[in-house]
């Protein structure tokens, strides 16, 4: 039965969307009969096959449930018990996670202020200190989020220069990839451009913001850089029993390239958003408005006036980014319509000329 | 695209089937728009009402991803940082996590020998010591399994002297109700007979092995029980954010009567397959075959000739229980067929007759 | 200043008493200058020597605090973090470090009942199985006591069965010797003869109920047993950091006799408190005690007459070990004098007799 | 047998010296005699009498083995499984316990840069946010570092300020007191006016780096603030059996003036050394040389002119702070004599104008 309207959609999260209907078919399609639980399903064997075309031979791919357990999950098969990752601060392992790295997992992250949440080789250096000695947790993982929090993406170079700042310290790289679709959008290279051909040790690939009802997975491009995900994916908690419903989401935004029309689309509303309130600055219409930072993926940062963001949450939901700077956040969502956008670019109009 | 043959189904385990029809059209009526991620959505509150509904007014239920996730996210919201659980020693939080109680939440485990997976107070006893001495892991709950993981059920009386106990010594008591279903259709009670009525604290839901994709649901029967549900839910990686999908799945199958009937026929299969043998035991239409367990929910247990279980294995998929003992586990499900079992029936009465 | 009585001992446990002399002139001998902190200094590189000596070349010492230090950090490094680890139910490590493996180091333990607090090939296989299968935590190592909680002592020969059989398992054994001198003392045979060479892996070896202050030492048998100790013991803080006065009392025990004599010395006085006993028992100037365990090293098990144990510890303390039984435990010490001994034993006639 | 050259010392740090004579003494005096086990003697109890002298009736004092140790167990008695702690980036639970927070206790830290390794209200507010939202680690504990890994002392007002800040937001305050003699020392005002009468709720006790020879206390200031610490300094490792010596030490160091003693000469033979080069620098003997943070405890901090630093070494142990600045730390510790500074500061002259 439904309870809610299915007409209302806002600027909160790419997680507030619904399942896109390819999705729903797809869970459709593998119900029925029995399969083997825990993975050992024929989804899940296929799913391996959508990656190799994806990422190339030889990689491994773990479903999991959502992004925290893709991340910690990942990052633990990368590290013994005295291993640290160096991170952003604004990375979601460190932001929005409640800890779960650290506690499920007992990992210390080293965490490094940037200006748009994008590590380099000399940030990574400011923690990438004191291999060997057994008082400072082992710095031993670098993880980026790509496309990040703040909404830029690192480009092919970037990435690479930092998988190879890495590894010439030992180090292994991890890529949080719960936007990882809109990433790939963006710079309009194949997904494995910026991720295994760029160096990345251990990926997270989202599949939940991207269209699915729930489902990511940790996968392994480089073997040598994991181990146990086995039994590290059960032990925390990661093990899907009818697996098979989880792998036929991922195929069915992979297999094909729904997962880039689905990134493609939010980019691209995200884009026309930011084009709406650049043109209401430059004609007057829209005042008191900055944009705070590079729309390169799906969000759009804004700072707002006083009152005028409490005032269009009447309408659109959507979250306070820096609340002490009045920093906001839209983001697009695959289902983000055209006429949400306008509307949204004209409540700001109004609210910000009127108001 | 379905990749599988949806007519053939086995005994391994009830989440080797899909997904109930019911379900599926709740997850699909469920979709559309924006709900708020992580569970603010219409969806998890009208579960509140459900669950009221089943056990009462003032319970509390998070949705969790698995079964391991809520029996963990459950127990840990009870215990200190030096709290214990004295359980079964075939509980499936002792044998069948991989030490995700013991990993992700810190918990020691007191596990205690039986004879038919069910606590008793004087089973409880043994553990349930050395109160105060900071040496000892404090005994501060106990947790039963229903329906237990042998097949078998706890009746009300069995689980109200458990929870006096326990209470009298300063316990709380913890459920895990992965097959709780089962159990009710088995007793022939509502649930909160023997959960909330009967003095139970804290509960696991399940969902998943009742006809859900996914979703089972920590229950809080008593507030004064459980503390920080909303933290540890998240740091322990069980929260979704599209969480009115896992809410629709547990209403459409506790706002009405799926659940129950779900349970009853599963149970009901599991009899026909244990008559079928009784009755070729009798007939001598099957040989050397003994039923190991009683049949109170939906799994038969028993021992096999040897060789016997391999060649039925080439037709019905299922799991040794005790490889020592030869014993093996044949569980029914909500798809479960009377063809299935017959069927099964025949082929245990071919193999050890002529075999 | 001296608060206490230095002329009372008792029962209650060989860590009641103080420093050995010979140990605290060490403590003095280190004392003066500057040397490195955390384990750099000479006393700590002269303690490899002295291990080498008792247990042969190549073995590494790690100086730590106390016991449950030693068996949490020595375990911890022959694990990955899905295995687990199977005891005696009444192993230290189950019962008495308040689930110190589980919470700091995140093992699951996998405890066997045993008659006597041994373990034997048979009863490890108890709990040795399911390798492979993500859903068991993996049981990758063996931890056995020597001597036992109970106070017995493996043979070499039973200690060599163990260890060929968890070795064909794929699994390492882990020696608890927090008692270890005293097992030495009673099989009368070098350290070596029931560690090393009988194919023990990993060793905790006790110095503080053996005379020392405090200190305690994991002993790498095998080093392809362990890895990761140097970082291990730090983060498990387990790292002192004036480490020359641990080590200097390790060496002082171990470079002579010190530690031999001081544990037959207390093996002696629990003989002489058995024979006592016996004696008493045999004469009938002791009636209602049965001595419930072995004496094979420094501990005596008995139980008592109602109302007998609170009647003595008027005088001795000592403790109850099955409060439910009856049974009490009373220890020797290096410095349990005869007259102590004979003043328990007459005690006890006096009490169950007259009482 | 003394191994070492009881006449070298250095500069590297103040645990690399050993015992006062009066704790060696007080560790003689405890000796002798059974006393009970793991707090329970009369050491551990007249302690109790000694820190209600220096802090007042109504604290708690529980010994352990180091300051790892003391920072972890009282942290965590201060903490939900959800909690976080703010920090200076620089504080020794962030740089050198190897991750023990995150890893033995699940405690998320949030470092926050400083100048001077002080916290200010404004510092904390940088991390002192998003309470109530389960994605972010709860920050409900402030850890200030009494005297600074940095030299660095906090006035009364200072630390008053934080706390005030602190429970107005709902957090408490724990102060790292590793050397909080030497900050004592520096205010010149008793212990109780910048930790118990400054609204500070619980505290970490240095005794080693003051001339114990191992030993600090966790001792709770305000009993609401802390639960548990009876079973978690048992479950954390840090419970010693022979308690009494530790005990002792600390009353040796506590019940009279010897802690201040110490820290007072460390103190002034760290002005000596500063004024020595700048006396040095003022006249032209010294060349090349900055003292780069203030001298309110017992460490000078400096940069030196290339090769300096390995030269010096040659004579004098002392450790690079920040080896890519140049910049070195001197440590006077109770046992460095006025001799000692003087020869590393006309080292310094001779290697800084001849060198």
């Amino acid at each position: 039965m439904t309870l809610h309207d299915r007409e209302v959609r806002g600027f909160a999260s790419d997680n507030y969307s619904g399942i896109h209907p390819e999705v729903l078919a797809a869970i459709a399609a593998a119900n029925g009969g029995h399969q083997v639980a825990y993975g050992e399903d024929v989804y899940t064997v296929r799913l391996q096959e959508v990656f190799a075309q994806q990422l190339g031979e030889g990689v491994e791919a773990w479903p999991v449930f959502n992004g925290t357990g893709a991340n910690v999950v990942g990052l633990q098969s990368m590290l013994p018990r005295w291993g640290a990752v160096v991170c952003a601060a604004s990375a979601h392992i460190n932001t929005d996670e409640a800890g779960a790295p650290e506690r499920v997992a007992g990992i210390k992250l080293l965490p490094v202020p940037t200006e748009d949440g994008k590590l380099t080789p000399e940030l990574i250096d400011r923690e990438a200190w004191g291999f060997g000695d057994e008082h400072r947790a082992q710095p031993l993982v670098v993880s980026i989020t790509q496309s990040t929090e703040l909404g830029t993406v690192y480009t092919v170079d970037e990435v690479r220069a930092i998988t190879e700042h890495a590894h010439g310290l030992g180090m292994r790289v991890h890529m949080d990839g719960a936007r990882i679709a809109n990433a790939a959008a963006s710079l309009g290279v194949p997904l494995r451009a910026f991720t295994r051909d760029a160096g990345v040790d251990v990926l997270s690939v989202g599949g939940t913001k991207n269209g699915a009802m729930l489902g990511e997975a940790v996968v392994v491009l480089d073997p040598a850089a994991s181990t146990g995900l086995k039994y590290l994916r059960k032990l925390d908690m990661q093990l899907a029993s009818k697996m098979r419903f989880v792998s036929a989401q991922l195929i069915a935004l992979l297999e094909g390239d729904l997962w880039v029309r689905n990134a493609t689309h939010a980019n691209a509303m995200a884009q026309r958003l930011r084009a709406g309130i650049e043109a209401g600055l430059a004609d007057g219409s829209i005042q008191g408005v900055r944009l705070t930072r590079p729309t390169e993926s799906n969000g759009v940062f804004a700072t707002l006036p006083a009152g005028v963001a409490d005032r269009l949450r009447a309408s659109f939901r959507f979250y306070d980014w820096d609340l002490a700077a009045g920093e906001v956040r839209w983001m697009c969502s695959f289902d983000t319509e055209k006429e949400d956008v306008d509307e949204l670019i004209a409540a700001v109009a109004r609210e910000t000329v009127q108001g």
